[in-house]
Parts: structure tokens; sequence; C-alpha cells
């Protein structure tokens, strides 16, 4: 018989309910009455702070500062760009009046129609487009590198707590450039923040590549993007960074007089990445018994749970537990100092335990007695699952000075496993047949367990990556840069091929 | 003949357009086209991402925690609170389709019509009221003690940048207590909290007090605020605090069990300030050369221009320069490290000093050929106005050491002009006839310079208070806390009054 886990049902027994359970168990976010639009609890919500304070500090290193653009685009901006406004038209929260007054029937509803309809913005390249229209003359005012912190609204039929929400939280950079080569540049340059960020701060090892022309934004030349895969082999879309060419800049009329005094459009990107940060990295790292955090933007690092069966020896682990929190609050993890809870709440100890596992706390220490007595802690680490066997005890005096080095030997471990899952359900196919397998539940009964990540040859045609889709839900995620160009055979269609492309499902 | 300023028209000439011009000087902020909603550009916003995080800092010391609530309130959610509703009914942006369709003529129009409109929130009190329903059973789930830092919407007809706006950013503090003690307790930590903000960090002195029934927040029991003068002698209301007793614990359904056993409601409270803080802090210290910022906020508290007359020693400027920024780097201000820019951009130097001291930069150091002979810096303080009179000559060795200092002490005669200036314009009144007389324009010229803080007797009747409103546009901005209560009698009417309140004109 199966151990019990915290969690119910499993990722192997349903992964969808697993992900919702291993939310609510760690009280991160839960659906509120508005259609798609998610609460995120202050357990969920500290994790963003440390998302987006370590990436700001990326962007201002970068060079980019922020601002702040408005929530509204009338909708003669929209439809200013043709590809952008069809994109986005289907899922539009649309604003038509500016206030309520009360009907015959004493009810109160929608009065002062606007002449123009503003919608509420799904993405900023519209109304940002706009004031850099009015901010760039000369090529002397370009670069512009500006990102916002912003939330954002795509209507979603089918929404998912953090992977797709009505409304979300994001960061939306927004950059004019002088000459193509730069705004190439830059959509690239974000793209490796994107893909370090992931990989050192989320413990997510991620392909990057381009996507195919169906699946650009709309309105881009070029879309870059972070994939990660998940537990049940799926891909997120974790980051895009676009090369938006001049397409916006005609649109909003962003021109500049360039150094041979001739009248220019500017060259933009725009790149970002949302709270469906959080949803990935659930679905990536966690287990059956809760959240497994990567330590960097875990809230709180150690909690020290104090062991007090006797109130003759209480006070004195109290002690001990408070200066080892002293202590570890001393030592820095890249930079910051370390997080540390010590939870003195009178409730029952195993509980207590439980909670800060369901949590993903990366290392819990217990200090009790007879760790008094031998001058040691009891040690558990969140990513070596929840038995009290990977528990271990180590000397009290040199725990503190070891936690930056523990710490980060977590974070590897939780690559190095998320890794090692996506290179094995990575898998080159060379035929029609295998792919349509590979993409096939096998166990009727366990229908989530199949596919991966495909690495095939493919023509470049978008009705053939059409037909892929309707038969399987299969798209291209990414035409992978760091895979070596390799001539051969789309083995849909015969044809020649470049380059192996990565197909998959996808959140 | 006056001295040339920076800024035209002056603060004499013509106060609002005075403010406007700051604001442009400085490039903080500007009109967008979407009515009412303002571009914050990044010097703007820099500001408020140094309130953000020093207001943040004091949330989490008082024992809060950050959360985010849906964008979007049903109407319904609204109407649960009836004062609630009829007070922002005629300011709501209101949602009433969620999708775009060309229609017959090929233009693009909202279809998919929402069974209930969604307001796009004002405040959240109902939304997290009801969040609060769900997750308050018992007494030990309470209290509940967050913040949300969010946008917010509420329809002016008459926007100003910062003060005034229909999109504004802010945070709201929304807790829920066992007992209306500690929710009125919490009530005043939380004004102490923007007292102190305001006076340590943005350098303004408030009165703090309690609003008159007319003024509260709709639906609240009792609104304390914070009230600034700014230098046309108008109030800025700069913060808010309110207890709401079991109004919208009631409305939402915020129930628990007591220690008794028995079900009660909660009682709640809400406390916010805005971006109106910027707008506030403009007003206040500003002067006709531009922005004069608080060290505590200023996004760069020292500019270095490098003075490089000639070819031969301008390397060995822009060393001392970069010498003189890594050393008041390495300093710290409020133990923050101090934020320094080197500005060795390619303009004319007259140019480069009037953009920093029209961005209000604390402390600008010059060095030249001459400073590195004689080892010395020469300096200016922006508080002491612009003139090159006021620039003082430093000892180059000794000037970062002293850096934390030197801001400190421009803190302070910021902080100590401001409440000098509404000292001299705050007045004990005596009589309705001196009442009307301080609040009516002597100059016909200058309209402007009339008024400031009325302290009076009142007997507290709302009818007093509009008869007051609808004369002279003034309004009781507090009943403050600080004045000894002191009977008398209602200047208005000759009845008993209790205390002396603060009439003014206000923003």
């Amino acid at each position: 018989m199966a151990d019990k886990t915290a969690i119910t049902p499993t990722r192997d027994q349903n992964f969808p309910e697993w992900y919702q359970e291993v939310i609510t168990a760690a009280d991160m976010a839960e659906n509120s009455e508005v259609r798609g639009c998610m609460v995120i609890k202050p357990c969920g919500y500290a994790i963003w702070e440390q998302i987006q304070s370590q990436l700001d500090a990326k962007f201002k290193a970068t060079g980019h500062k922020n601002a702040y653009f408005p929530l509204f685009i009338p909708l003669s901006y929209l439809e200013k760009e043709a590809e952008h406004v069809a994109g986005f038209a289907k899922e539009c929260a649309v604003v038509t009046h500016h206030r309520l007054e009360a009907g015959p029937d004493g009810k109160l509803r929608p009065t002062g129609a606007l002449t123009e309809p503003l919608i509420v913005r799904p993405t900023s390249e519209t109304i940002i487009g706009a004031a850099y229209a009015r901010w760039v003359q000369s090529y002397r005012d370009l670069p512009i590198l500006l990102n916002q912190w912003a939330n954002v609204v795509r209507w979603e039929m089918r929404p998912r707590l953090f992977l797709r929400t009505a409304e979300f939280l994001w960061q939306e950079g927004h950059t004019a450039h002088e000459t193509s080569d730069e705004a190439v540049k830059e959509t690239d340059q974000m793209l490796h923040v994107y893909e370090e960020m992931a990989r050192e701060h989320l413990a997510l090892p991620v392909y990057v590549g381009r996507k195919s022309a169906s699946e650009r934004f709309p309105g881009a030349v070029d879309t870059l993007c972070i994939e990660a895969m998940v537990q049940d082999r799926k891909a997120v879309q974790a980051g895009t960074s676009h090369f938006l060419g001049q397409n916006f800049a005609k649109a909003a009329g962003i021109k500049y007089l360039s150094r041979e005094g001739k009248e220019e459009h500017a060259w933009t990107t725009s790149w970002g990445v949302s709270t469906r940060l959080i949803g990935t990295l659930i679905m990536a790292h966690s287990d059956d018994d809760g959240l497994i955090l990567p330590p960097r933007v875990a809230p709180t690092h150690v909690v020290i749970i104090p062991v007090t069966p006797k109130p003759d020896t209480k006070d004195a682990v109290l002690e001990a537990c408070n200066k080892l929190a002293a202590e570890l609050r001393a030592q820095k993890f890249h930079g910051d100092p370390v997080r540390v809870d010590v939870d003195t709440r009178d409730i029952n100890g195993g509980n207590k335990n439980w909670e800060w596992i369901k949590k993903g706390v990366p290392v819990r220490v217990e200090i009790g007695p007879r760790d008094l007595a031998g001058g040691t802690v009891f040690v558990a680490r969140r990513d070596k699952g929840s038995s009290s066997k990977t528990k271990e005890s180590h000397p009290a005096a040199t725990f503190a000075a070891g936690i930056s080095d523990l710490l980060q030997n977590i974070h590897d471990s939780i690559y190095e496993r998320a890794l090692a899952f996506r290179n094995e359900n990575t898998k080159v196919i060379n035929s029609k047949e295998d792919f349509y397998a590979f993409f096939t539940p096998k166990n009727a009964d366990k229908p989530e367990i199949h596919g991966g990540f495909a690495l095939a040859h493919w023509n470049g045609s978008a009705d053939v990556e059409a037909k892929i889709k309707e038969d399987l839900k299969v798209t291209i995620r990414c035409i992978p840069f760091d895979k070596t160009p390799e001539a051969g055979t789309c083995i849909f269609t015969g044809e020649p091929s470049q380059q192996r492309v990565i197909f998959a499902k996808s959140y």
C-alpha cells in the first residue's frame, strides 16, 4: 500500500485536481465570484513579491526604468494595428458607461454612455505607443527603455488559477529604438533575462526559441519565448519577448528625424512575464505532499519548530530557537538576509510540521530538549519529500554558517530533477506514426500520462500545424535556439526541413 | 526686476499652472488621451517606488501582509452597503461587455453583454469583504491584516495630475477584528503610520484628526485623516483611515463564532494613501525653479556634474567624480545606500545644472579642474534655491562621510519651512465676519493668495457646513486631535461648541 499523501488526488491520479489542491493546501489563491478573476492570498502574493523584486533588479541592471500607463485603451487605438485587434477582440472587457443611476424600478443601472468604448488593457502596446509618438522627435530621444508592473485583463472562458485567469498581474517592457538591429538585440537580451530568471531563481530549465508564425503575438514580427515542461509533460509558455518591427510604430506614429535628417519610424519591442510563473513553478516542482518552493523565491527559507514536550525545558528550547533564528538571519543567500520564521504557535507539532510541508518551505528545523542536550538541530529538506526518514541531525554550532550552501544545494537539486524529468520526456521523433502514438494516451485509466516534448522535423507550413493541433491538441512550442540546425525531412509531408522543432501539448 | 525663474508662471502668478509646469519641467507625468487618466513617467514613478517600498516596510512592521483582489466588482456587491454605493455611483467605470465584433458596417462594437455589469473598483471594501466572509468562521481566524497595492478608478470630471485622476495608484489596507476596540486601535495605528510617513519621509507637517459626518468615507462609522497645507494655502487630504464598524461586515456577511460560542459580525477597517501624495509634496515644497524633493523619497540623492572645460584635465575630473560617487554610494541614509548619479552627458553645463534643479535633486556637486587642484568639491543644496550664490566649496576628503547628515539637514529644513508656512497661515478665528473675510480674495489680481487654515468653533451641524461650502467652497478638513478641547461658541450660530475645528479650501 502506498504511503498516505497530504494532497489528494496525487499527480498520477488527476494532475489538474492535484494542482488545484496544492494551491489550496498552501493557501496561495482561490477563485473569486467574479468569473475568471482570482484572489491571490498572502502566501501566493509573497512569492510574486519575490519574483517582482528580483526581476525588477535585472530590468534596472539592463538599463530599464519603470513607468505607468493608463488601464483603459480607447477602441480606436486598439484598431490601429489590424492583427493586434483581431488577436484580442474576442477576450476584451469593455467599459461603456461612467456612472450608475437608479432606473424607474429603483435598481441601479449603467448611465453616462461613453462616446467611445474603452477596453481594459489586455496588453499595452497601443496606449504606450501613443505616448512614445508624443515623446520621440529625434534619434536623440531613442532608445526608450521602459517597463510597467500592472494588471491586465483577457476574458478567459476556461480559467485556471495562476496559469490562465481573466485578470492577471504581470510586467510588460516596451522599448523603442533607432535601428532594427538594436531592437532585435533588445528582444534577445530580455529573453536571456527571462531564461536566467527561470533557471537561477525558479529552478526551471526552459527551452529558448522562436515561435512559429501562427503562434506569434498578434502584430509582432517575431516572438521569442521560454518554454518549461511541467510534471504532466505539458509545456507552459513562461515568458515571451517580441520584436515588433515597425508595425506598432507605424500604427501609433512613432517617428523620428534620423542622423541623416530623414523621417523614420522607430523599431519597437515588448516582453512580459506574469503570475503564470507561479503556476509553472507549482506544476514543475511540487509533489504529492504539496508545494516545493525554489529557495530564491521562497518567502520563508527556514522555519524553526520548537519541540516542547515538557514545561521545564520549554524556555530553554524557545531560547535556542530564537538564537538560531538570529544567527540564520545574519547569513545571506544571494545577497539577501536569510528569511526565517519561528513557529511558536501552541498547536499540535505534527499538524504544524505538515502545514509547512504543504507550504513548501525549503528547510524545516526542529529543536527539542534532546537536541539541546546534544548540541544538535534536526533538519528536513522539503525537496527530499516529507518522510521523517529524510530528517538529519546537524551540529547546532555550524548549521547557520552552512545555510547558504544548503539552500543553493536545494535549488540545484530541484533544478536537476526538473531537468532530468524534461530530458527523459523529450524524444527525438522521426515518423508521423511515432508522433501520433507519442501524443495518444496508452492507458485509459491514466489519460494524463503520455506525451512530452517531441523534437521533430517540420516543413514550416501553417496548415500542417493546424492539422496537428486539430488532431492532437499539440502545437509547436518553439523553434529552439540551442539545437544545432540539422537538415532532414518533415515527418508529416516528406518535404525538406531545416531544423527540428519542439511539439507539445500545453497550458 | 525679479530674477528669471525656471518655471513660468510663478506660484504667485498662477498657482495651478505653476503646478502643472513644475511637473512638466521635472518630466514626472502627463495627461493621456484617455479622459482623466495620466501617464506617470519614469521621473514621477521612481518617487512612487520610493514611497511604496518605505510604506510597505512600515505595513509589514505593523503585522500586515500583502494580497491581491479582483479589479472588477459585481454591481450587486457594491449595492450591499447603501451609503457606500450612493457615494461612488456617480463616478463608476462600468464594464458591460466582454468582446468586440465587427457590425454590418465593418466597425468593431462591444458584444457579449454581461448578465451583471462589473464596476472597475473605486475601492475594494465590498469585494474584499466577500473574501473575508469566506475566510472567517471563528474568532481564531481574526484578525485579518491585509494590504493591497493596486490601481483604482473614480471617474473625475475635473482631473488634475496626481491630485485627482480617473485612475490612480494606491494602497488599501483592509482589516477585520474580533472587537470594536481592536478595530478602533488599528484605525488609529494606521493614521499614525501615515502621519509618520508624511513627517519623516515626505517632510510634510500634517494635522491629524477626524472628519465631520458629512465628509466621512461612504459607509464608514468614523474617518480619520491627515491634512497637509500646500503653498496656495489650500488643504490636501493626504491619507485616510476608516473605522467601518460592522457596516461592511454585515453587508458582506463576515461572521464568526465568538469565544462565548455566539455568532457575531466582525469589525473592520480600511485605510489608504495614493499617488496624490506626490501631488501634495510638489505643491508643498517646490519653488519657482521647479521641484524640491525631500531626500528620503528622492530617487537620486546626489548628482555629480563633471566640469570639463579642457581636454587635458577631463580624464582626471571624471575619475574624481566616479571616485566620489563610489564613496557616497558606500554611505547610508536611513539604512539605504546613498543614491548617486554622475551626469557625464556631453551637453552644455548650464543646461545640465538647470535640468537637475528642475528635477529637484537634493544635492548637486560640481567637480572641475580647480576643485581637483584645491582638493574641494562645489556643493549646492536644492532646498536653498537655485542661485549660484548658495553654492559652497567643501573639502573633497570629508564630503562623503557627512552626506547622511547633510541629507537629514535638508530634510529638516524643508520640513521646518513647510511647518512655518502652515503656522503662519493657520488663524484662530472668532467671528463669522472674520471667517468670511479670511476666505475671500483681497486682491483681484492675485485671487489665489488668501485663506489658509481657520481654527473656529462650530456647533456640529451639517447644515452649517453645507452653507459654508456653498458660500465659500470651504469645508471642515478635520476635527484635530492635537488641540486641547476648548469650549466656546459656534461663530456661525452662536450655539455651544466643544472644540475648534479646521476649515479650509481644499484640493
